[in-house]
């Protein structure tokens, strides 16, 4: 229970299901996002966490496909599985590789990656920033860098600076999900951006490296919008330095609640109250009980 | 939605499932009645009703442990087929060779039936009246008659007559089921017993027979009791009949309750709230879209 729970009226029988998978997937909160968007729509549906074992991620469509379960979110270590065993997959859960959540289409099952466009129309909706002709940075190559380093490409800036650790992943990385716009570089290279955007782990609380920076803190200006996608802690020290600095910071919540946004639309084909999401969503995210980073 | 719905805090991740797979089961009125159970007992559970096509009901059963799902009512068409598909039955389950419920114990699947324990449970709970020492006639030998054969052979009655239009099944289904109790007789033994159990389908809206009566009318005396496991209409041709003889009548809503008490008990480990379950049952069924006999 949160301390603010949404209170909703018990399934029936006429009751839909969705679900997210994953392991660990307990402490997610979709199920909190998404059931304050059935509430506040009057949809009868409901959506609960199903904990699935690792290698388990193609059983589990067929088990949506047999159980008739209408909308599925997918979160670690199921992503390629769940992309390999579904019957289709969109263009850009083609690219990538990976899906976020699976939909009906007629007798089909559809995957699609949302992380990235939804990292994308977060910045738009509740930032007011738009990437177009923007010069961006992006730290990491992991999963959720690459999503985003895919729909930053797509979303034309005047630069896309793709920083590892690893030079020649960063390399192939931009190369392959950004063509001809995505470049690996350097974080010393920060001065001449834009948008900074952590796509690292780094700054997650319970994580490997939860008090280290993803970059210099001297790297950061005020002239540079600061995005973190780490959603806990609220504040990370990237975001406390950016603040520091000056700089215009954004939060990881906002790309959460948007992936699950367009989710919610891929299965409901209604417009999805991301207000009312968001308010869940950190309503869930106080409860130290339920701080994670993980199950997303 | 109900009437009269039962409110509850949204799942979240970590709530616990529960469902009946069925075809058709969307009216069903499980998710009522176990969504009230949980509600009176606080606990963080939710349960759905979902379509299972003919055929998949062992692809259920392995999508239930793929899924993680921690408890399963199973109705038509699937009963024997989920009876072969879990790892281990109950001696009940294995006798019928059909089950109604599944839930877990370590790592195994394990079937039973409660529909018949249910029903012995159902008349000394709600009507305190008990089977031993009792003359019982039976009418029907489907899958709802044989249960309840089984359970109220191990019931210790005084006689236990079996009724079939098909007298040959009779015989077999009395031998099997209740060997050295049961045997195959006819509906004019009726004045010769204490209890008339209806356990086919006659006198159910929308059925093959919807106002018929399993035996004839005046076959029914003051000094019977008269049950009747069809629960839609709440007063069925049968148990008019039985009023007009003047003897006393019990529905088929108690049987609903009790088999899903049974199944509640597996899964959560504690007492079930029959009384909550029942009002849950009974205001769901009011709701004139909802009558249905199907689904159980």
């Amino acid at each position: 229970m949160t301390s603010t729970p949404t209170m909703r009226p018990a399934p029936t029988g006429a009751t839909r299901l969705a679900a997210v998978i994953g392991d660990p997937v307990r402490h997610s909160l979709s199920p909190a996002i998404h059931n304050a968007a059935f509430a506040v729509l009057g949809l009868d549906w409901v959506y609960v966490a199903l904990t699935v074992a690792a290698g388990r991620g193609g059983d589990a469509v067929a088990a949506m496909r047999v159980l008739g379960i209408e909308g599925l979110s997918v979160t670690m270590p199921h992503k390629a599985a769940v992309a390999a065993a579904v019957d289709r997959r969109t263009a850009v859960a083609e690219r990538l590789g990976v899906v976020n959540c699976v939909f009906t289409d007629g007798d089909e099952l559809v995957g699609d990656s949302t992380d990235g466009d939804g990292f994308v129309r977060s910045l738009a909706h509740d930032n007011g920033l738009s990437l177009a002709g923007a010069r961006v940075m992006i730290l990491g190559t992991g999963g959720a860098a690459k999503a985003i380093i895919e729909a930053v490409g797509r979303a034309r800036p005047a630069e896309l600076v793709v920083v590892s650790r690893d030079l020649a992943r960063a390399v192939d990385v931009a190369a392959t999900l950004a063509p001809g716009t995505g470049r690996a570089g350097a974080a010393a290279e920060a001065g001449a951006m834009d948008v900074v955007i952590n796509a690292t782990p780094v700054g997650m609380a319970g994580g490997p490296d939860a008090e280290g920076l993803p970059l210099p803190a001297e790297f950061l200006t005020s002239t540079h919008h600061v995005i973190d996608i780490v959603y806990n802690p609220r504040v990370t020290p990237l975001l406390a330095a950016a603040e520091r600095a000056g700089a215009t910071t954004v939060g990881g919540v906002g790309m959460l609640i948007h992936q699950a946004a367009l989710a919610f639309e891929h299965w409901t084909g209604q417009a999805a109250p991301v207000d009312a999401m968001a308010a869940a969503a950190f309503a869930y995210h106080r409860e130290p009980s339920r701080l994670s980073n993980h199950g997303e």
